[in-house]
């Protein structure tokens, strides 16, 4: 080859799509990125780009106001139910819940099943009683406590649960049936299934894993709880005055993707369908991990996450070199956090069956050679 | 012309980048926007889009580090500044500062010159004692107050002012000089021109105006003024959180933009050559408005902002006329703040100078026909 064809083929090579298995930010559908690419630098007929328009604009208040009946079809949700925008991610929810809800002389339960629950329950200390329901901890959050272990308070003004932990790789296979309102934690698996909406209180979720990218926090309230919240809070801590009213500048370009995102979901069949492609992703990829004794799964079983699937290999050196190789071969992201090892596959909404079947031809090939 | 023609031409129509005078989200460099679309849907030889990568992923660490050395070459700061990319806007910031900073038993002072600045002071006043060091309101915001009517607590541990008011469409001309450190909500004029940077503590600004897409905040802290924060704050609202690591998700994209933008000023020549281009712009808009009687500007002449110049008509029905007209030339988002009425023509550090002399040209043709 001449050396401009040759930078032709890396120019293509440099500009393929690989199988994107990050924890978060995560894979998002090819067809929303086309789209985008498609509306630069001029969104439809407004003469200039989405980055650059008034989030009063009527362009926007389309956006906003379609991403939320989107929503509400999507997870079934009436008029009782506020959804909210806002920015900070999950990290800032776990002190905006406490300082809203858990009022003087009140007290809320806290099932600590990760890292990120525990982070919130730590922010839910600084602010008031906020007791330990159940944890995982001592076995480094390989599993979800049994429901008839847990010790509720019935007089909890809510039960703050992490419906499915991005590090450990555990998931509640359904969503706790007790009496006090529930505040989820649903970043990692928002809008992956269906969920009994009525047992909610709040659901707030980073979009960044399966709504869309980093920079946006949805936030679904329903109105009977929110009128519980505490009085005189800091304005832009007070979920009062984001359902008022657009109080400030909205992350508009985020907003911008998740509506594009709910509308490929919701094309696609919504969420009855979603369940079912993402059931069948993680139960062929933990057959394959099954399979033999190479591959050993972090947590226990019955408590397996669809969305993150962790697991070790045989060795710290085998684990480094199979993360190597995936990677050089178009799989990315597969190492696991820090506090558990080996390896993570997210295997969001959004990652396609193919990218599933070419990780386990990988390690099916992969034990081949080092098993 | 056939059918298809006329589509054809429609679709180029449609697609045409008209003069953006939006107060913010504001217009972009149009090179930075043809770069992100070239970076759609793979960015460089990663395999995915800046949408879908790691927040602790090499690419996006090497965007939020460069983006940081180029603010610090930019603004002349040195290895005493913390740069922070946070989230929540300038609104979040009107909060976190005093949380952080008016400890009980101080007390700070803020300069009231418009809305933000009094949304600022309430915020500040939830938390600990803050004063009314001088206050515009009397006449609508439409000055500045001279500093030698400034009630000064010489004991307050900072001094809180709105370099630019976006709404009034007033600026300090330069920064206060005093003996306490300030805090400046810079958000409408950051980068603008070149800053005395030892007189400040800390200063934010929303990026949507002159430095990127809604959804980041830059927040610069000189580190001695950081040590005097409180303790026991809540994780994410607490600096020094921010300063030790990347604690959260950050808005991966809107930083990605920054960057660009940043490069974008510093290959124009950096503070100084911007600014000479912003005053030449508002020099000239300003010009025009004073020629005749018919444009009357609405703040004092010496407090006149170069980023939003703000002016009425004759009537109410005439400036009605003039936006819904200039809007069909290609003009967009004239249209005053209700606060103050008439007419407010942004014009950001990317707003191209062709566009300024459009809006002259229209501002001759419209007295012309209607004077």
């Amino acid at each position: 080859m001449q050396p401009a064809e040759i930078q032709a083929k890396n120019d293509v090579r440099e500009r393929r799509r690989l199988h994107n298995f990050s924890a978060g930010p995560a894979v998002l559908p090819e067809e929303v990125l086309l789209e985008v690419k498609e509306e630069l630098p001029v969104y439809k007929d407004v003469g200039a780009s989405i980055l650059e328009i008034s989030h009063r604009s009527h362009a926007y208040s389309e956006i906003e106001s379609d991403a939320r009946e989107r929503m509400k079809r999507l997870l079934g949700l009436d008029d009782e139910w506020h959804i909210l925008f806002l920015q900070g991610g999950a990290s800032m929810q776990f002190y905006q819940v406490p300082l809203n809800f858990l009022r003087s002389g009140t007290s809320a339960d806290y099932l600590i099943t990760g890292r990120w629950a525990s982070n919130a329950f730590e922010q839910a200390q600084m602010v008031g009683e906020a007791r330990t329901a159940a944890s995982s901890k001592d076995r480094n959050f390989s599993y979800i406590p049994e429901p008839s272990s847990w010790d509720l308070n019935p007089d909890a003004v809510y039960l703050h649960f992490t419906s499915n932990n991005t590090v450990a790789g555990t998931q509640f296979q359904e969503e706790p049936d007790v009496e006090m309102p529930l505040v989820c934690d649903a970043s990692s698996d928002f809008l992956s299934r269906p969920i009994e909406v009525q047992r909610y209180g709040l659901i707030y979720a980073g979009a960044q894993k399966n709504v869309g990218p980093a920079g946006v926090t949805i936030v679904l309230i329903r109105d009977d709880f929110l009128q519980h919240r505490a009085e005189n809070l800091p304005k832009m801590l007070d979920y009062g005055t984001h359902v008022k009213t657009l109080f400030n500048t909205p992350p508009v370009f985020a907003v911008y993707i998740v509506e594009k995102v709910l509308r490929w979901l919701e094309n696609l069949g919504g969420l009855t369908t979603i369940q079912t492609i993402n059931e069948r992703k993680a139960a062929r990829l933990y057959e394959r991990i099954d399979r033999t004794d190479f591959y050993r799964g972090t947590v226990e079983v019955k408590d397996r996450s669809r969305m993150n699937v962790t697991y070790r290999l045989p060795s710290e050196e085998l684990e480094k070199r199979f993360i190597d190789e995936a990677k050089s071969e178009g799989l990315l992201a597969l190492k696991g956090h820090r506090s558990v090892g080996g390896v993570r596959a997210s295997i969001y909404n959004a990652c396609p069956e193919s990218a599933v079947d070419t990780l386990i031809s990988f390690m099916d090939d992969f034990e081949a050679r080092n098993g």
